[in-house]
């Protein structure tokens, strides 16, 4: 299914679009009672990850309830280390935990790289179901945790508000760090790959941790792994999303990806200043902002869009929305990027 | 006792200095083994806080320790909230929880503003016994937490990734915000002016969550407060530390304080570009670098002087140390400064 006359994919390609695309990252989720009644059923969070049926479900309710221009993939960036072999539980409000950690070479060696479709096998089924039941109607988004930020769980074993054990490792093991990091990247390109193939007409990088690292580290072990596997995808636009680094936007125009995401820190004209007209950006209003009121929420997406322009540009939040947005605010920003955009 | 002679009060009025002078946030803690005998004696990390004789001492350990070229009076953001009557528990690596949070106006009319030392009386002690004790080797800090930052732990009860139940508040409550933010001003107000006349020469504002607003927020109900307590104290050098408001360093030149804090992220050269010559900034070694080897550790300290410049500069870590740092070197930064400085 060609998917190019899309909005989002047009504006990700920098060409001329009759209105602004918009979709929110974790549309899929608790903000829908279509998706609690379903996730509420089960027993836990990754069955509804590995159910190909019911993450394809899931995948598209944003579409219909929401009217968005876009459907991501309902599953987790922690499936990549998981199918590397580095088992975790995932607890709804408590966030990831990893009861093994990586500590050592031999650790390192024991992971295996991830293959195309073999080692979970569950999202390329999940993306083909989806792509059949989308029928067309807007694009699917596949994504990936961008790899400093999958090593920074995988060293830590939780999150954490500075990942001072991951930071050490970095510090401690230079080397030992690549080689990690090279792991991940090589399973990330397969499992995104796979994501392709089965149907994905774009993909985001979620570098969730990206802001923690100072501007040299992020260089070194952050961004020249975003470089390779935006590399590997010449055939796919690829969106990069690097939370908190601010300070690498620069550096970003440089990086073979179509479309950077920004958080809600990050001033969009001087963004715009900053990486020119190679790219597009998408982002950025604070999702805390979809608590206010809803005429709030109109007045701060149409300055969002005017700070943007409507030009190379995709709407969303600056990160995922949050559990319990009332969704009436999810839908008001959603026709409000539709009214103005 | 006169103090402005020391070179961390010169450096912090723009006057020269011989040398660069050094202290590390959270320098008096878990790094120095004189630190722990004491604290695994006691019951908690408040009974230390609220002990004066012995939290003077701790106060005073990093100054024969490690030779840094302030003390720090030893003790804890959150006693502000918990004089104004918000009790909370602190758990050594889990961080504060309150086990009630302000909700309503009535929650924040029932909050009594701290007053002039009666409502913990024991900084004020501590402060008076370290001066004593330090009898003028160096100067002492004294410290309190930002408004928004304390206000981000009364509504959210813990420290959170992304404070969105503190955040939701200001979107929805913000009369009350505002109301809120005020008693925490005017109680930290009478807080630090204790801890200037018990003897503190010099005080920092810890702003720990300045980095989860958005711009236009941080100014409204961020620097606006700051503000209000710099103009508080004419006759003593205050230093904002806004950890992760990158974007609001040019406003951070207006105001009225003589010290910005810089975190590891912020570029030293493009904040002296950002900040003139009104300002003298502290900071910002990367906490995790202390974890590296001896060698890259000196490296490092020096490339930081290089970059900030001798002038208007005192030398700190971007963030407080890490409890498992190598108290080795710990001192090997303090000697660089000290040695390159």
């Amino acid at each position: 299914m060609n998917t190019t006359h899309h909005s989002l994919i047009k504006a990700a390609y920098g060409q001329k679009v009759d209105r602004v695309p918009v979709w929110l990252m974790r549309q899929a989720g608790r903000i829908l009672p279509q998706y609690r009644a379903i996730r509420n059923k089960l027993s836990g969070f990754k069955e509804l990850i590995k159910t190909p049926e019911l993450a394809a479900q899931v995948t598209i309710q944003p579409v219909d309830e929401l009217g968005v221009d876009a459907a991501i993939i309902f599953s987790d960036i922690l499936v990549v280390p998981e199918a590397m072999g580095l088992n975790y539980n995932l607890v709804e409000q408590k966030g990831p935990s990893f009861p093994s950690t990586i500590e050592t070479r031999e650790d390192i060696d024991k992971l295996k790289v991830l293959q195309h479709d073999e080692d979970c096998p569950y999202v390329g089924q999940a993306i083909s179901l989806t792509k059949q039941e989308l029928n067309g109607r807007v694009p699917l988004i596949g994504f990936a945790g961008a790899p400093w930020t999958i090593f920074a769980y995988m060293i830590e074993g939780t999150g954490s508000k500075a990942f001072a054990r991951a930071r050490k490792f970095l510090y401690q093991q230079p080397v030992l760090s690549h080689q990690l990091l090279s792991k991940i990247t090589a399973s990330t390109i397969n499992y995104l790959r796979a994501q392709v193939d089965h149907g994905a007409s774009i993909i985001q990088l979620f570098d969730s941790w990206a802001g923690i690292l100072p501007p040299d580290q992020y260089r070194t072990f952050g961004l020249s792994y975003i470089e390779r596997i935006c590399s590997a995808f010449p055939d796919v636009p690829v969106i990069v999303f690097p939370k908190g680094a601010y300070y690498a936007r620069q550096e970003l125009a440089e990086v073979d990806c179509r479309v950077v995401s920004i958080d809600w820190n990050m001033d969009p004209r001087e963004t715009r200043d900053l990486l020119g007209d190679v790219k597009t950006l998408q982002g950025n209003l604070d999702p805390a902002l979809l608590y206010a009121e809803r005429s709030e929420v109109q007045a701060a997406t149409k300055s969002m869009i005017e700070a943007f322009g409507r030009k190379r540009y995709i709407a969303n939040l600056g990160h995922g929305v949050y559990p319990d947005t009332p969704l009436d605010n999810v839908k008001a920003f959603v026709d409000a990027v539709k009214e103005y955009g």
